[in-house]
Parts: C-alpha cells; structure tokens; sequence
C-alpha cells in the first residue's frame, strides 16, 4: 500500500510499504479515508533525525476510515463501521487507562523508546491507505452518519488536545483566557474556552492574518511584536492578570511569560510540545499561587464531551482546514505546512 | 417614601411608607432606579396571607440603584456608586457566608421567620423608592460604568438562580439538558446551561409563544401537552436519558418526572420553588444512581462569573423583559404577570 | 456442584446445581475460597417472592477465589490467579462503564429484569463452589499475595458501598458526619469516614452491641431509643448539623431524618436499600440547600483506593466478621443473619 | 513593649519597641500568649540583608493571644477573647480573598514592598508581648476554651502550610505519597497526608532522628544519602511512581526530583520557599501528564477542617516542639533552630 515514509529530516516520501494487517485479536484494520498533518509531525520533518535516528517508518496520527477487519477479540465496532481513531493508544485496562490516562498506558509504551503515539516509530502512522489499530475497543470511535468526515477528523488529536487545554487550565464561566499561538491547537484551545463560557479569550500570535480568523470567532487578537500583551491583560483584567493561560505553541519563554500574565491563584496549561527544559521564574510563582498542567492528550476521554457539540454545530473545526490533497502529494503538504506557505493551516490528506 | 406593600393575597398596594434609613453602621442606602417583581413574589400574590398573616411589609428583592448613603462600616461602596443589590442577605463574615452560603447566613436570619431574603417580611422590600441594605460589602456590587441598568438587574436574583441550575446540575461540554419551564429563570438556566457547553438543551413549557423564544435561543421546544417529552429524551440520548434536569417550575411532578427523564448517574437541579413534600420514586433514583440538589441562591458567589459575560456580550439577560412600568403601576405589573397577561414574561418597575 | 439456592421466602437451600462453566471468551471460571452473606440477600430472604416468584436461582455475591479456567478474550487475569469479583457486572466498555458507573453497564443489564448483580436471577451467584464471571477483565481484581482471604472479601461489595457512602456525602477533613446503622455496610461507612478525615463520627443503631464495637473505633454511639439524636448533633455542631449523613439501613423515616440533621449546604448518601417511595421534607430540603445522592456500588471504582489502605493497615475490613461457617451450613447462617442472633454480624462461608 | 527585632543577618534582638496598639476601626490588638520561630524566619537570619536592606523591624508570624482592644468596626471577637491569628492577613473582602486566596490579597498587599506576612517589614510581627492585627474579622479566629494554646499555635501557619501541601497534591485515600522534609512543615505534611487517607507516606530527610520520628509517626523514612529514593519508591509502587509528591524544604533539585518520582498524571506540590528559579525537566514532565502546584498559604481557608480534628484528638501538633523558652531568650531559640542544635524542632516563645 501507500504511505508517507519519514527518511530524514525534510524527507517525507510517498511510497509503497507491505500492506497493514491485523496482528492480534483485539486489532482492527481501518482503511483511511481521511489523514492530516499536525503540527507534531513537524518535529520530525525541522529535526526528527536526533531523536528519530533509525528513519523509515510510515508516519501520521490523525484519521479517519472505515473498519476493513475487525480481530475476534474487538466487540464495540465491526466489518464496515466508519470510526474514529484515536491518537494515543490505550490497552484500556491497565490502572492508568482506567484513571483516563491512557497517553500513559502500561501495556502500549512497554519497552517501546517512542511512546504509544500513532506514527512515532514504534507504531506504523496513518498517513496510508489503511491502518493498523491496536486495542480497537480503547482506541476507536464509531461515528454517526450524519456527520461529515472533515466534522470529526481532528477529534483524532488536535481539538481533543485543543480542548484539555482549556480543561487543564480549568477554564470556566466569566474567565478571562489568554491562548499562546493561533495555530491549529490554539485555535481548538480559543473555540475550547470559549464553549466552557470564557467571557474574553486573548489570542497571540505573529501572524496577522491568523489574528484576523481568531478575532472572526470572537477573540482579542494580539500581535506581540505590535502590542504589549502583558498591558493589555493588565487593563483587561483591572490590572489582576489572566485567570487562565494555555501554551499552545511549545516555547520555553511563553511558558515563562504565562507566569507574569496569570493571575494569582490563576491556572496554566501547557499544550504546546516544549522539547527543551524550562527555567521557572520560582518566586512570582510561589507568590502568585499558581497551579501548572502539561500533558500528552488522551482523546479517548474528550471524544464524548465532543462529538455533540460537533453534532449540534456548537463546535465547527473544519474550518480550520486549508488544504485538501491527495496522499499522494503529502510530501508538497508538509513543505508549505512546515513553511506556513500558501496560507497552510491545517493540511488534510485523501488516500 | 412610595412602596409596594403587600395587603394579602392579590392586595399590593403602592403606597406611602416611612423613609428607607441606614440603622447599623454597615448597611448603605440605596436610591432604587430599577427593581423587578419576580415568580416567588407572586408566592405572595396567590397564596402569601397563609405563611404571612401579618401583612403590611414592602415586598420585592430585585434591584439596582445609587448609593445614597454608606454607614461608616463600609468600605467597598461609597456615595454616589451604582450598585446591584444581592436578594439574599449575608454577613459576609460566619462560616455559611465563608462556605459560600449567603442563602444559609447564621447572623441575618437569626431569629427571623422568614429568612434573611428582602422583602418577605424580615426585611423591607426594594420594590420601593430606596432601600436599606445590611451588611453592604457582602451584599452589593459596583456595576461597571459601560452596562446598562437592564443588563445588570437581574444579577440580584432570578440570572444567579438560573445559573445555579445548570451548576447544581453539574452541566458540562456536550450535555444533554432539560430545562423545565421557560419562564425567567427557566430561561435563564438554558442560557447558562449553554453557556457552560451543553449541547443540547430541551426547553419544556405548555405555552407555544414562549417555547418559540426559547427555540429561537437555539434550544429544542417542547410543549409536553403535545409531544410525549420522555419519548424525544431517550430519542436524542440513544435511549440514555439526559445528563441533567433543572426543574426551574417549583411543581412536585416535575420533580418525579425529572428522575425519569435523567439518565444513570446523571444530575437533577430543583430551582422551581417547591411548596410541598414530594414523594420521590426511590427504587427508580437508587437504580439509576442519581445526585439531586435544590436550594435557594447566593448570588454573590455567582455574579463575578456572569457580569464578565454579560459585559462581554455573551450573556443578554435584558431580552427577557416584557413590560417597563413605573412603580406607581406596580399593581397592575403584579396583575399581568400573575395571569400571563398581555404576554408578560418579565415586569420591570421604575420609581 | 453445591451452590446456595433460593426456593422462596426464608427457603435457602444449599443443593447440586449444574457445574458453572466459561461460556463466552471473556469469562474465568473462579473457584471460591471464600463468600459471604449480604444485607441485601436478605431482602430476598424475608421478602424476595415478590420480587423474585421464579425462585431457583444461585444466590451471593460477595466473593473471592482462584481462577480455574479464562477465556480466551481475557487478558489481566490467568488459571491460578487468586481474584476478587466484583460484585456488579460491567463490561467495562460502555459509556457507563467508561464514566466509572459499571453498575449501570449498559451491556450487561440489557435486556434483564433483576440487573447486573450477582445471585439475583440474572447471572448465577457465588454462594457456590464455583462462579462464572463474566467480563473478566473488568469484574476481577488479582489479590496481593501478602493479604489474607479475609481482609480483601469484602472488597466485592460492602466495603466499598460503605466508601460510596462516605464518598457520596462528600466526607472531607474536619467534617462531622451521622451514619444511620452500625450493621456491616454501617460500619464500613464509619471507617470510610474516619480514612477521609472525619473529625466526628455520629454512629446510630438500635443495638448497644454493635454501638460499643463503633465507639471503640472512635465514633460516637447513639441509640435512639434513649438519646435525642437531633439535640446531640446540634450540640455538637453549635447548632449547625452535621456536614454529612450517611444513611446504611434503608428506612424511609431515616431519610427524612437526614434532612433534619444535615447542616444548611450539607450532603446526605442514602446506601441503604430503601424499596419504597420516601415523602422528602421539602421545603426543609430547599432552605438547607441540601445534596443527596444515592445508588448501586460499582466496586471497581472504589477498589484501587481500599486494596491499599487494606494492605498498609489503615483498614482492616475483617474484624466485622462474626461467623466463619461451611458452605454447607449456608441456611444456618441466613437463619441466625436474618434473625440477629448469635451476635451475628457479618457471616462468611467456605465451599 | 519587648519584642524581636530584626537587625540584620544572624542579628535578632529583644529589645523595646513603641507599643503596639490600634489603628483603624478593624485591627485588634492582641496581647501575646504564645508565639513560635518559623522556618520562614530563618531566610531572614541566614540572609535576610539582601531582601531586608532596611532593617529594624519586628519579626515573628506564629501566634495566639487575648484580644486586648479591638476596634469599633469588629465584629467577630470582642476584648477578653482568646484568638489565634492568621499568619497572611487578608482584608477579607476583595475578589482574591473571595477566592479564598487570602495570600494574594489585594488590599492587604498594596503598595508594599515584602507583602501581607507579618514580620517580614511591612506589618510588625508577632514575636512581641502584643500585635496588631488588620482586617481582625478576617484574621483571627476565636478559640475553643478546652483546647490548650500549644494544641492551636500552628494553625497561625504551618500546619495550615503543610496540610495545604497535602491539598495541593490532591492526597486522597490509598496514595502513596512522598514528602521531602521532616522539619515542623515536612512533618504537618505527612501528617496531613495521612489524615486524608494515604495508605503509605515516604518522609524523605537527611536527619536520622527526624526519620525516626517519621516512622514512628506511621512513615516510611528513607535517607537518601543511604537509600536510593528513586528506587524505594519505584518498588513500592510496582516500578509507578508516587501519586502524590510533596516538597517541604525549599530546594530546586528537590523539585526536579519530584518529577521524576510521580507517576504518569500524579501531582507535585512545592510548599517550601524555593528563592531562585527552578529548571524544570519539561519532556519528562509532560510524558508524565503532571499537575504542579505552589504557593503561600491563607490559614483562613484551613482552619475549619483542622480545629475539629485537633479537637477530637486526631491531629497533635504540639509533639513537634522542642522547645519552650521566654520571649527575652528569643535569641538563643534562633540560634538553636537556625543550626539544628540541641535536637531543636520547633522552637516556642512565651513572652
């Protein structure tokens, strides 16, 4: 079959690879209908050859498909089902799946040097014609027909991850948020904040046109390298600072900017991929009393919270979608992605 | 100074009274530029000589006004300021207050028979031309210069209490909702409901007008005179049942009712003002492993989480008015309301 | 093999019935070490003809035992692995079971009149030599080696439906609670209150026995056949109530007393099994802003917090037993069980 | 009046200060009965000049006494009454102290250099023969009369502090749960955490006779300069790591190490002051999925759930002190503190 190969960085090659296949009884084999490219994937293209030395494995961790093959031991989808699959993989048994945790499960990272994220190495990545899903049960989400496929992607990972941000930061009713980055995840972290009754979500980000889309869903817009942001949170909040603040860009100093902008008392989240240590100014966040969450998201526990409001039109992310290719062209989906050229959101990929 | 005063059942009289004056040292005086009559007054208007033998008291609990005078133990308002009033009275200071219960508040409803709301007897009412307000840095809130009266108004009772619906029914992202009744603070538990993410909200009334407002607001109408409600919740929830139900009428079987239509491990609210026992099916309630919660409300613990969202226009909660009359017509406000008259929703006074 | 049979009113019946076997994939066949009588057999003892006219089933379901036989669709438990059962079937894969409420599984009580228990009609029970348990992975719990039969037994059910109780009401540090009843499930309920914190522990019952057995392990024992208990709550909370009541008989009239003792904003756990409707008091309800909940245990929530403060000997659930019998005497222990007698507390049985 | 004033590094005298006495309508004055040295005291002993430039002032935030006067705008205590006095002084009516964040006060807090802790510069400290204490309603707490001073004097600040710790980590029944310190807030820590249900509590220190009397406290003590941490706790939790850790002491490596001792999703609380920035290990913290709190603690919020239990005899603070010496030997209680002398735990003053 088909599938995107990483070989190095700014090396992603379309090409043929043995076809998936069911290996365990709790497998199924979903033939994709619909893949992406996230923003996490572009740690392998700008630098995946340190931590990834040993390239050649097919990528991806968002998508969509109908179900080819189900194992004898999968019991919540079948042969035909279209589902959803999730990014991280449970066992949904262990006590870490059973806390919600399943980013963390035991049984899928044993042994493993990468982790239970789809596309990372350890397992073969979705940006193929077909899949294979380990613990179906756990890791698949059957979806309504009423729903477009472009509706539900991203409940794969990004506005799962979007959304956690905005329930690490404990966002609630009258808040005021400010979110780091405009970027696919920021923006799912804006819309997240805003359906958990924020009254003000600040976005950040450099990019103005990304600025004008946030400010088009009802957020302030701040350029930074234009406007003061620590004043303008200032003057927002009758000088108090922000009652949430969620990294959704992965720099070491927008986490140190989340402490000054928090209020005390306040809450952070960090959801952006931060790859390098984080020197915390310790004593403004010992006097401001704050409380700090970073995670790799488990969608499986968001999923449900979701759907419906994507059913009922309370939550639009396709919209974020810029570019629509082939699978064959994903290589060209990465350049402009990675580049934020042609105006590149968010690109999805059809087999 | 002029006041509505309750003579026994439908007997409001708008009448001269001596001057509202500060008594303690931490009351202010309050100039009433907008008051309200809200659905437990009409408790009064129907059935009140029974628990109020002894009429002769100015009534109403909903208002806003300029601070006239501020006892010299008060130190968060001061002459001259625009303030909402609380229609639950707190001290601020013994262990209810600090739990967050100024509905519970052991000082200001020590001794009384009544409890410690304005204007049911213990304390004289705001339906008035200036009220006395104890213990005013609990009790009251500087409005911001930007917000209209209307917009604030309802902040000091029937917002708060609808709020408190969708929180004492725990309503979260992508819920299923029932709201009983589509009065007020019917109304205004779907709003809050949808503003902490709800999904679907079932708005449950037997008058069609109101139940098109409240489809207009984006929530499904049902008049159960005509559509079998039980039948359209398990319809929406895969047979499930809703996640929440506000019983925002004050009727016991709705209350019975609730335990139906909730589904297992799900969340019923009681705001409606509940005059009798209710006999609770409680193999029904065991079964389905249910919380239930009622009670009267403390806005002050609401207000900061809902001025934000009204002064950010996510919250409008002038559109429920029906009828601006002034004081001197407080009578036939009472009358309108009462009958569902000339499509009185909400009857707004000003002296 | 031998298994407790149901024949009728006060009719037990320990017969040979059909060897339980593995029947689906996901079942183990568990040898039992070790069962016991619950309060709630007993509704089937003194009354089950009712409920139950198709007598003939194999009652219990408390138990522990090894692991005979599993399924080839199990995958946390194997042949030889001493086990808990829990005693209510989830299959761990509905969206009940994923919200943490197995005993409202949708899978395994579709379909059924008596639900997802153990022993009552639907699924054969554990008085038995032998017990099918469906849904292995979610309904057994593999035991540390290091810990007797004894001190887990009462992991299936009784321990952790005390701990719901403590749970459900909310039990924090510092709180004063009431608990109704000092039987098994009562007494759980006190201990669960004393690991969360309690400061007070208020324990009622009619017996002066088992009041001596609470007030050795710090509760206060109230009898109210000669102590108002409503005075000594109240004058042991200033007048307040008791933050929390716990109500482990299942006795209408005790509900309602709940209402009366519980301070204004407290929570009250009904755990008993009350099979009538109960009148609650509800203007009373109203103005004391009360949370009550009730329901059904799922075990498999409640059990990775007991195991180890069973295992550390923060709790030791076995000093409640009071009879150690033979399978083979099972009708003598409903008889003494049912009947108080012999100072029978809790009895358990081996096969 | 005598009391300890500051005067530079290693530099505490008793000498003669102008009396304390009232200023505003809502301070009371407290003659002193107890008061104790804090660990927090000891930063201004061992270098104290940097921060404190301008020396000269009297020093001390742990107290309890008789109100002597209080000022016509008090309510909550009356002259006779015997008080315990909250270490961080909130005015109580501010949108922080709403929150409960008493600490981040904004009124208290205004303006000033070293914010709203008693001693430190600001507002004069308690280690005196009287103070004056702001915003008494909010402040001071009245006393049970059958409680003795030496059972209350904590509550001022560090039991408060290490049960803070306890929540900030979410301690619930069954963790494990690991605290580096076994100093007075180390040891209020464990204490803490057991009292919330954790089945196992590491005490982590380098002082062998602390760890002894962790142990016989019911801990698990460990010396790391002896025994492996990292590896203890891993074998206690079956290679997880601690749900919950606890940082009593104040040392950036000791905050790194937290992260790699909590398990996936566990949480970290920091209630030591950590006085310089703190490089945060951030991939393994966010392959944890780690909740990470700090912050100076509000009494106020405390005291509730720890007066009943020291009342009821379930907490026993005063076995921490080792000392008792009179006020006018202040001097040698920090020498002996300050250098771990003559087994010195918690060093009290009785003026």
């Amino acid at each position: 079959m088909k599938a995107v190969v990483y070989h190095g960085d700014r090396d992603m090659r379309v090409e043929d690879v043995p076809d998936a296949r069911i290996e365990r009884d709790e497998d199924v084999l979903v033939r994709i209908e619909r893949t992406a490219i996230c923003g996490s994937d572009l740690h392998l293209w700008h630098h995946g050859s340190q931590a990834f030395p040993q390239a050649g494995f097919t990528v991806g961790h968002e998508c969509l498909g109908i179900v080819e093959e189900a194992g004898k031991g999968v019991h919540t989808v079948r042969k035909g089902d279209r589902v959803l699959v999730s990014c991280t993989l449970g066992c949904g048994r262990c006590i870490a799946c059973r806390r919600g945790n399943y980013a963390g499960c035991l049984t899928t990272t044993e042994g493993l040097a990468h982790g239970n994220v789809l596309g990372f190495g350890d397992y073969a990545g979705c940006q193929a014609e077909a899949v294979r899903v380990p613990f179906a049960d756990a890791n698949t989400t059957l979806l309504p027909r009423d729903l477009e496929d472009e509706a539900c992607l991203f409940l794969s990972d990004i506005l799962p991850t979007g959304y956690m941000g905005a329930d690490f930061a404990e966002v609630g009713p009258g808040d005021t948020v400010v979110v780091f980055g405009c970027g696919p995840v920021g923006t799912f972290a804006q819309l997240s904040a805003q359906v958990r009754g924020a009254a003000t979500v600040f976005a950040v980000d450099l990019d103005d046109e990304r600025l004008k889309r946030a400010e088009a869903r009802g957020c302030i817009g701040i350029n930074p390298s234009k406007t003061d942001l620590v004043t303008a949170v200032r003057e927002a909040t009758g000088g108090e600072g922000a009652d949430a603040v969620i990294e959704a860009v992965g720099v070491p100093q927008l986490v140190q900017q989340a402490v000054e902008l928090v209020r005390p008392a306040g809450r952070i989240a960090v959801i952006g991929v931060v790859l390098a240590p984080v020197e915390l100014p310790w004593p403004l966040l010992f006097n401001k009393n704050v409380t700090l969450r970073t995670g790799l998201v488990s969608p499986q526990v968001y999923i449900p919270k979701l759907l419906p409001l994507i059913r009922e039109g309370r939550l639009d992310p396709a919209e974020i979608i810029s570019h629509r290719l082939p699978l064959s062209d994903a290589r060209r989906g990465y350049e402009i992605f990675a580049n934020h050229a042609e105006g590149a959101l968010k690109v999805v990929l059809k087999p």
